[in-house]
């Protein structure tokens, strides 16, 4: 099987308690690619301008990623700015948005994207995701969307018609209360499971992701890592492991998204460690294998068993 | 085994995004006691003012709590109110703390609680923690102490001189980032180990526990609610079914100290689900043992067998 992503390739400049980079590669798309490209065939649907370097698509490509899809048009590549906090690095601050040519982004899906199937509509317009989602020929096994509070609080109505049509949504926990209206997760999950999707994965950041499938919580926590370089990314890179393990094994049972939930934490953990892709295009399989074994420890405990009860005072 | 509480017991006027609740019974020993007496003895050292309702003393004794070092002096209770975010229920904001009698506590330990081998040293003066160690006949097999930014801030050296004498120290992200001074988590437990304690839980609120057992991380999670009332107490509740769990054991290998973890979680869910101690005083073992399995289903992914490899785009 082989995954379509549609989304954003961009050049981000971050400052972060451990330093700061300038035009680093990265956009939704190229983080998802990437790491969905350790396990499963990717197509990747994006716009660049002008000024995109061609030693970046060579990279893209190196990892595989057919980037037919990646149309280049007169005028600058995306570009996103901000800073990390320093007493919690995962609060974040955006300093500048230069859309450019992404303004005028309209994904024109050729004949192989438009049968691939499995799809990953990034945090783009919603009324892009459902452009795209109607140009498939037949609809793909699974179809995942991203999204942001600029859509939840600004698109909402067109947010809430391609929500109805999408099996997966990824949504931070912020997000997710905003969008359901709902304070509390569960209910949250609860609203938009009937709306549609049967997988709601809600990103946590640092404290992992909740994933109800079905309506069965599953928690993946992301791994307590010594260094947190950059965490740009950790979340479309989350998502490129999750949908990577689902099409490569096609195992849609409860199973399947949970081992698929943790190697997207295992993904995100990586990405993170370094800035732009520094790190996710230089970790080998073993280094992928090794993390979920040991994300496996990390939540390893005895349960108890059938016929085993807990202590007691009074017994 | 049995287990020793030194801390508060006090009046919580608080109010939540479903209710509010004025002079409602409270305080650290109060909510760690009764948690922890579901599995074992427990002892509770504090003080109360004569303005203490005697049916609230019956309640905590119904549940099997010494209550012999429940000291009460001329004047108030202790008293705190709060009141808790409608966006987000574990953000608080403290309105008015008014510590009346226990301004004045001075915590002396009778014969048998000298010889007790578990204690808890919840959230008061370090000051006065440490001189409840000094008290100690014997030292115990396990001491276990939280604390809270204020005394981070004002008494850091007497906290530290503290922390230096104990195994285990409760702290949330916040606290311990802070103490630590390390913006990342798994550094500020690396920090906290190197000053002595061989354990320390890193309380996350709904996002679960990270606990750090001679440097090993384990994750447990919280449990994913429907409706939370009033998240006072939870960390200490928390505390009382980890400390219950280890003492009625004896278990203090990395499988207790994991278990114990996830009994924490599992009592802290139930606190939560009512205000004051309304749900926490309903429960019964049947309610514990099956949210315990709850928990486990909650964690459970098939981990990658010792020969299994994960898919590959290039294989």
């Amino acid at each position: 099987m082989s995954v379509l992503v549609v989304g954003s390739v961009a050049y981000d400049s971050v400052k972060t308690p451990v330093g700061s980079r300038e035009d680093a590669l990265g956009g939704s798309a190229t983080f998802f690619s990437v790491s969905c490209s350790n396990f499963d065939q990717v197509s990747l649907v994006a716009i660049i301008g002008e000024d995109f370097r061609d030693q970046d698509i060579k990279l893209v490509e190196s990892h595989g990623v057919d980037v037919s899809g990646l149309e280049r048009v007169a005028g600058r590549t995306f570009r996103w700015s901000g800073v990390y906090g320093t007493e919690d690095v995962n609060t974040r601050t955006t300093l500048d948005t230069q859309l450019n040519v992404f303004a005028d982004f309209s994904p024109t899906l050729n004949e192989s994207h438009r049968t691939e199937p499995y799809l990953f509509l990034a945090n783009i317009a919603p009324s892009l995701q459902l452009d795209v989602l109607r140009q498939m020929k037949t609809r793909p096994k699974l179809v995942a969307l991203d999204t942001m509070d600029f859509w939840i609080e600004g698109s909402n109505d067109e947010l809430t018609e391609v929500v109805r049509e999408v099996d997966v949504v990824f949504m931070d926990q912020g997000e997710a209360r905003s969008f359901a209206k709902a304070a509390n997760l569960t209910q949250a999950a609860k609203t938009i499971h009937d709306l549609g999707p049967k997988t709601v994965v809600v990103k946590r950041g640092e404290n992992g992701v909740l994933v109800f499938h079905n309506g069965q919580p599953f928690a993946a926590p992301a791994v307590p890592l010594d260094r947190v370089v950059d965490p740009t990314g950790a979340g479309d890179t989350f998502a490129g492991g999750f949908m990577g393990y689902l099409a490569a094994t096609g195992d849609l049972t409860e199973r399947g998204f949970r081992r698929a939930a943790v190697l997207g934490s295992v993904m995100g953990s990586f990405v993170v460690e370094g800035f732009s892709l520094d790190r996710l295009t230089a970790i080998t399989r073993n280094d992928i294998e090794t993390r979920f074994r040991q994300l496996t420890e990390l939540t390893r405990f005895e349960p108890l068993a059938d016929d085993e009860t807990l202590p007691s005072r009074t017994k």
